[in-house]
């Protein structure tokens, strides 16, 4: 069995489009929480509110940290994703860290973000530009074959 | 001795700010090659040019990684400074690969970027808005002495 | 599946309340011995007894090690509770050996105890005040869900 | 060379008497801040004011974490204090710190705190009443001379 | 269980005797992908065409790579096959890899090869010359059952 | 589930006392290959013969080895037994690679050797002299149960 | 100062080049014993003569590894040299063993072996052709200076 | 420069052989404390005197352990010597120790001893029968000299 972690962006459907297509395939996905407002605010909703915005973030990052890092540390492939929008530091973050870690790392981004991505890249074993490519590879990493 | 590597942006003078304030002090710092021109076509000026951009920086990325990952490696301490502009994934990068090592990590960046780098702030031991809070920082921790 | 280790004070019911709030969440829990006269003589009821109180207790402080060690090692998260009364140096301990290992921290401790225990709420992801919080966390972390 | 960090109670002048009595050994010691003020406010005082005190004490214990972690990371041996009062849960924290990387750990207390030390002492090569034992470990773990 | 992974050559059916001989013991088998010109050509096929041989292979290999480190660093025996013929510069790469990792090694070949693979042997606990004798090293293994 | 690795002497029934004592306990036994003839003969029966004594050894505890490192390295408790009479050297040699690895070592000697045993018992977090004392521990670490 | 080992070939001059190049940075080179005649004989020379080849090659190629991964072991960098001839194995093997020690990699090389060395300049940072582009690399690697 | 830490057996030359012959090359020696009484004691003449037998040896032990680790942790060689006397359990156990750590270890005994010692010899890169041939491969790990 893969287990996969998904890091990284969550306005678009990439992760459904993986995991739908990877149906089938011996493969655990994991992922961060996605629901943005959910994932803002879960450090004041559970420990008490902050008057400051800093510790409102603080709260919150370091709770879904405890998400993350699992994540990431039980996973044989991280995926992390870069949309077209916002600064996603906590994807670039994701990806150090994985590097660290020793992990497989795909990277998934369209052409316009490659010079600005080509330390990740230069980490990464793989980049794609689709999801759909990223289900080919888990596919050729199981069982060897090719698409088409 | 504390060893010091100085991530991210290249574009103001923050690292001379931080290596002047800290003269004196035993603090020896590295930092990646910060001339732009140089970072980006070290690959192909010594191992030969690639006519697709992808390749052209794959070979300086991961040339400038055998620096980067030993800057970071030997460190004590790391730096990670965002700037104004751009993506700098690459500082956020480092920041993930810093903390997975378990180094100590101070991120540096202005008021504006808080939310947006609230994980690696998360995962850092100090926040610092300007270059002579870190100074102030590396005193503090070699000799225990407060400012003013 | 998320392992959680409980490590800390024995006389309130903490333990329970949390492994009950959890009831239908996929973790498991483990936690010392927790009856307190088992504890203190283990070594000498099955390695045979010690004059001196110093070895006695040694003894059993080292059988109690095996389980303390496995638990907090196999651990995802660790919660150090740490209650109203006694020194609990354990349960400090405890905090240190999971935070060098990279683990996952909660501490549970009441508002008085915040100053003296700065240092491991620094090294933890959270801080609660109630058991029902560390439940909150650990549905959070599992499913996204915020309480209400 | 031996590299001691010696860690726990500020308040009596066994640091002194360890390091005095090392004079002449090839023993390098290093020690977490020991004023007590400008521990509890180095966060704030360079970082900037908190209106909380939760958050005051947080800002102060990461930055002395900077210290105290590679200290501890450096060092052959952790030697840990404890004193006659506080709660001193730091110490115990550092204790299992370096137990858990595997560092040699002498524990310094007095009879009184032995039963609730216990599992500590457990954790330990060494367990001292008064520094000068510890300064005669020294010599022996150096030199393999015996005290008078 | 036992977990194998069998790199190495793919030209003949050494793999396959290996599995059949071992029907009924408690092993699970990993294996690069063996189908020649998939694992060539996986790269290009799945993230697109390249028109320099150097970065197609570069794609396909470190593709390629995921599934190798995953079966290599998941295994309790590493068994690298040498032919006779081609280079094979990737088996004793894997062989490496698989020593730096404390992986048990066993090393399959001729006696041909017995000196230029003198440093291989050397990192392994065991050589053998024909795939039967690696089933009777699995099975004494598993069962302390020598052959005959 | 604690899985347990039984090092050391194998001329009298202490493995079955132990493994029979802990029926009905959550315990998974390991050990090495306990028929004194095949244990010294599987290098050459498999790899074949050697006219030196020296390497007809050494094949054999190579071979041994695969077995042995993988029950020390997947144990959370390996128990070495020492005997009355022979060197034994293998089973304190285990000893010292289980204590480099972290584990919960358990020491089982007569008094006799106490003497001769003792870096070795102030490497392990039990002694005992008697296969029942095992299994007590055993009973105490997974449910926390005294005997008698 | 740069720490570099010189794996691989020890016909030709590659690395009096490199050296020679380096003259004048702060770099220190370690490479295996190149003489041949004394690294195939040196385990006989030293611990007696053995009648099969065998075991004459074990007995030096287990010396040589003393050197040998003390030099990888304390290295940043390692280069692997593979030349026109001969397998090369323990090149390749210097090469998968750096790479799981997470070691920089720099792959030397002629353009006919690309394809055949496919997984190993996969693994590496960076890969040249002629001993003057690595040293380049150092020079860049330690100023940040580009070639003419 | 080379670290070798001698261990094993106080009742003859061998490490005065091994030092002397080794004069003038760049190797930096340690060792446990040879005096065999000071060892012995070590532990109550500092911490305090036992009545039973069996903590005097533990204090002793353990304090012992604190230089014997330190010592083997930093080595690049271990050499663990065997004589003709004595149980030697604690050089095992500093064999298995070294061996876990990934250690170049060597051993040196008499022919008489080679079955006993078979699984040490097994997981060392040298045997040796005479403190001399150690030092001709200290000359040679360094040099690539061989004797005469």
């Amino acid at each position: 069995m893969l287990k996969v972690y998904l890091s990284g962006e969550i306005h678009t459907d990439w992760r459904e489009r993986i995991i739908d297509g990877a149906k089938g395939l011996d493969v655990a996905f994991s992922s961060p929480v996605t629901d943005h407002a959910a994932s803002d605010d879960c450090g004041v909703a559970i420990m008490g509110a902050e008057e400051k915005k800093f510790w409102h973030d603080r709260k919150g990052a370091q709770l879904n940290a405890i998400r993350t890092r699992k994540g990431i540390e039980d996973a044989d492939i991280v995926v992390v994703r870069f949309g077209e929008q916002y600064k996603q530091w906590n994807a670039a973050f994701d990806a150090g860290y994985a590097a660290a870690l020793g992990k497989s790392i795909i990277v998934l981004h369209g052409p316009d973000h490659a010079h600005a991505l080509k330390e990740i890249d230069a980490a990464a074993l793989a980049v794609a530009e689709r999801p759909e490519q990223v289900v080919a590879m888990l596919r050729y990493v199981l069982h060897g074959e090719l698409p088409g």
